[in-house]
C-alpha cells in the first residue's frame, strides 16, 4: 500500500485514498476537536467552528452558499434522503391540490445506469407501490441519456428527475445541465397548470474531483456529494439549493438531537467533516492540475493498449463526454471475463464494475450503455488517479498483454 | 485541550476524548486501510478483515456473536432504525393475522425519560398517525422506571418497549433485564393468544464503558451502541439478537450497495469502524479498572460538594443505581441557573443537561425523574472520566464554591 508497493490501483472510481493534507486534517481533530459540537464549552465550540468552516468549503468547491449544505453518512444516505423527500414532497402537494386525490403515486424519472444507491431504493417505492418510476435507457450508442428522453417520460405526477452526473462505470457525463432547462421550462407551465413542481437531483458522486461540479450552472435542487471518491473521508454531503425553503424541501429521514438544523440529527462526526472540507478545499485549488494527469494518463493508458491489442481492445462508451480518469475496455478474441483477466493481473488493482457488485455476471450497466454482451463481459474498468504514473500505466499495459493473449 | 491545559472537562456524558490507542487505530487505517471493503483485490480485503475483526470486538465487549452487530452512523440512526423497525414489524403482522385489521396501529412502550434520539421519533410517529406511544413515567423519587409500569402500559397491539439501559442527565440505571423477563413471560401468552410478539430494545450509549453492559444477560432483542460515549469514534453499532432471524427483524432504512448484508448499505467507513472495534477491546479489557477511578472520583465529589455545600447542594436521583460517573447536582439557596453557574466557572467543561439541547430552560428530564423546578434550574451535570484525578475535583469544587457563593 506504501509507495514502495509493487501493486498498481487503478480502481480510484471504487475508493480513493485520502490525500495526505486529509489524513492530516482528521488526524489533528481525533485529538483537537474531540468535544461534542452542540456543547457550549470552549472546547465545543471549537468543533462547531470548524464544522462551519468545512461547510463553507464544500460550498466553495461547489458554488453554493454553506446554507445549502448538510453533512451526513455516506453517497448511499444522501441519495436514499432524496428519494424519500420525493415521496413526502408528493404526498404533502396531493394533499394540498384539489386536483389529486390523495391515494395518487409519485413519478419519478431516472437512468437505467444509476448507482445501486438510487435503483435500490426506487425498486424498493415500486414494490411498495409507493411510486411509479421510469428507467429511461441512456443511449445505446454513447452510453448517455438524452435530455428529451428524460423529457418525454414525464407525467403528470412526475415529482422528482434523478440522473447521475457521471457513471461510475463507463464515466459517461450526463447532461444535467440541459435536463434542468428542460424542466425549468416544464415547471413554468406545469405551476400555471397547477401541477406538481419537478425538482431535480444529481448523484454527483463520480464526478466530483474528476471535472468542474458547479451547482449553480447545474441548476440542480439536490446534489449529492461522497467523500471517498475524492480523496476524503467516508462520510458524504448534500447540497440542497436555497436549503430551508419550501418550495425545495428537505424531509429528515431521522428524528433526534437539533444537529444540521435537524435535518440530520446525530452528533455530528467532527474530524471526518473536517477532512471532507480539506478534501473540498485541494478540489478548489487543483482541479484543473489533478484533471490534466488523470486525463494523460487515461489517454496514455487506452492508446497503449490500442497499440498493443489492436482491434481486439475497445474502450466502452468513448464516443460520449467522459470523465477525464474512467476507462472502461473490453477484449476481443478471448474467452476470458474480465474478472479473469483481472485474477491474472494479481499486482493490478482494478474491477470489472461497481466494487459493491459480485463479479461474475457481465455487468448490467454496460449492456444498458449499448455494450454488446460479449464485450461487457471481459470488461475491465481502467480508473486513474491524481498520482497515477505513465511507468504505471506501462506496467498495467504489460500485465494485461500477458494476461489476456496467454489464453488468445 | 491537552494535558497541560487548565481547562477541567466534566463532560464525559456529552462526549469523550478518543482513547489514545484508538486514534492509533483509526489513523493507521485511513492510510493503510483506505480500500473499499466490497473490492476483491488485496487491499479491499484488508479493510474487510478489519471490519471483521471490529465487529468481532464489539461483540465480544456486548457478550454476543459477531454475526449479531451492524455497524452504523451513530446512535441516532441505530435508535431511529429500531423504532422504524417496529413500525413496519407490526404492519407486516398484522397484515398475516386474521384477528387484526390492516389499519390498526402499532403501539409502543417507552419512558419519560429517553434521549431525544427516542422521544422525537416516536412523537413523529404520533404526529402522522403512524403509532400509539405510551410514554411511562420514571419514579419521582428516584428517577428509575419500574418494570411494572411498563408492563401495566402493554396493550394488545404493542410491539416495542424502547427503555434506555441508563439516563444520560441523572445516570439512573433502568431495570432492563427485569423487563426483559416481564415481557417473556407475556410474550409466552400473547403467543398463545396469537397476539404480535412484543420486541425490547435497549439503548446502551450511556452504560458502554460505565458498567457491564452483557446483551444476553439483559435478553434484549436489540441494544444501542454510540463510540463517542466510550472513548471511540463518532459512529454506532446496533446489536440484534440471531440478526437474521425473522422473529426479531431489523428493516433497513435505506438501499443501496450490499454492504453489512443490506441491512446497512454505504461504502463501509473502516477507519471509524477499526477505531470503534479497539475502544470496545479496551473495554472488555479494562473496564474494572475504569470503573473504580470513575467511581472514586464521582464520590469523592459528591461528598467534597456536601462538606462545602452543605445542605445547599443535592445530588438528583441518588436514591436509585446510578452510573459511576455521573453527578447531576443542584445548588440551593442561589438565584443562579445551571447555566450561570457554568458561565462563572470558566475554566469547568460540564452542562446542564443533553449537549444537543439548548441551554436556558430546566431539563425536561430532571423534572419528569422528580427533581422539583427550583432545583432542576440550578442542575449542573457533571460527569467524570477514566483519567480524571481528585486534583481536578478538587479544584472543580473550588470554582463552584466561587461561582455559587457569589450570589447567595
Ligand atoms: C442516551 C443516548 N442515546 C442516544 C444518543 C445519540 O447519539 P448520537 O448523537 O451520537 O447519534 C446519545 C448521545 O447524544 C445519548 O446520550
Ligand atoms: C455514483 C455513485 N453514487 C453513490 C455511491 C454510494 O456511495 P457510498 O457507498 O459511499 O454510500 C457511489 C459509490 O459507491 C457511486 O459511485
Amino acid at each position: 500500500m506504501d509507495s514502495t508497493s509493487s501493486k498498481i490501483y487503478l480502481d480510484y472510481n471504487a475508493t480513493t485514498p485520502l490525500a495526505p493534507e486529509v489524513v492530516d486534517c482528521v488526524t489533528e481533530a481525533l485529538t483537537d476537536a474531540w468535544a461534542n459540537p452542540s456543547s457550549s464549552t470552549d472546547f465545543g465550540r471549537k468543533a462547531k467552528e470548524l464544522i462551519d468552516q468545512s461547510r463553507k468549503k464544500i460550498a466553495t468547491m461547489l458554488n453554493a452558499e454553506a446554507s445549502e449544505v448538510i453533512f451526513l453518512s455516506g453517497g448511499t444516505e444522501a441519495n436514499n434522503m432524496v428519494l424519500q423527500t420525493a415521496l413526502k414532497y408528493f404526498k404533502s402537494w396531493a394533499g394540498k391540490s384539489i386536483q389529486m386525490s390523495n391515494s395518487c403515486k409519485p413519478h419519478i424519472v431516472t437512468t437505467n445506469v444509476e448507482h445501486d444507491a438510487i435503483l435500490l431504493p426506487l425498486k424498493h417505492f415500486e414494490e411498495e407501490q409507493q411510486a411509479d418510476v421510469a428507467y429511461v435507457p441512456v443511449s445505446s450508442t454513447c452510453g448517455q441519456v438524452l435530455a428529451e428522453e428524460i423529457e418525454k417520460q414525464i407525467r403528470l405526477h412526475t415529482c422528482l428527475v434523478s440522473v447521475m452526473l457521471a457513471n461510475n462505470e463507463t464515466g459517461v457525463i450526463m447532461p444535467v445541465a440541459e435536463i434542468s432547462r428542460k424542466i425549468r421550462k416544464l415547471n413554468e407551465i406545469r405551476q400555471m397548470e397547477g401541477l406538481c413542481q419537478i425538482l431535480l437531483h444529481t448523484d454527483a458522486a463520480q464526478a466530483i474531483g474528476k471535472i468542474t461540479v458547479d451547482a449553480k450552472e447545474l441548476e440542480v435542487d439536490y446534489l449529492t456529494v461522497v467523500g471517498h471518491k475524492f480523496y476524503g473521508p467516508r462520510i458524504g454531503a448534500l447540497y440542497v439549493k436555497n436549503l430551508g425553503d419550501p418550495k425545495i424541501p428537505l424531509y429528515p429521514m431521522f428524528f433526534g438531537g437539533g444537529q444540521e438544523h435537524r435535518f440530520r440529527p446525530g452528533t455530528e462526526n467532527t474530524p471526518m467533516i473536517h477532512g471532507l472540507g480539506c478534501a473540498a478545499e485541494l478540489i478548489s485549488r487543483n482541479l484543473k492540475i489533478y484533471q490534466e494527469n488523470m486525463m494523460k494518463m487515461r489517454d496514455l493508458l487506452e492508446q497503449s493498449l490500442a497499440e498493443e491489442f489492436g482491434e481486439n481492445v475497445i474502450v466502452n462508451c468513448n464516443a460520449a463526454m467522459r470523465l477525464p480518469n474512467t476507462s472502461s475496455v473490453s477484449f476481443r478474441k478471448t474467452a476470458l471475463t474480465g474478472g479473469e483477466i483481472l485474477s491474472r493481473c494479481p499486482e493490478l488493482m482494478a474491477s470489472t464494475g461497481a466494487a459493491c457488485h459480485g463479479t461474475g455476471k457481465p455487468s448490467e450497466i454496460l449492456m444498458a450503455s449499448g455494450v454488446a454482451f460479449e464485450d461487457a463481459r471481459s470488461a475491465v474498468r481502467l480508473s486513474v488517479g491524481r498520482d497515477t504514473t505513465s511507468k504505471q500505466i506501462e506496467q498495467t499495459v504489460l500485465m494485461l498483454k500477458t494476461a489476456v493473449n496467454l489464453l488468445d
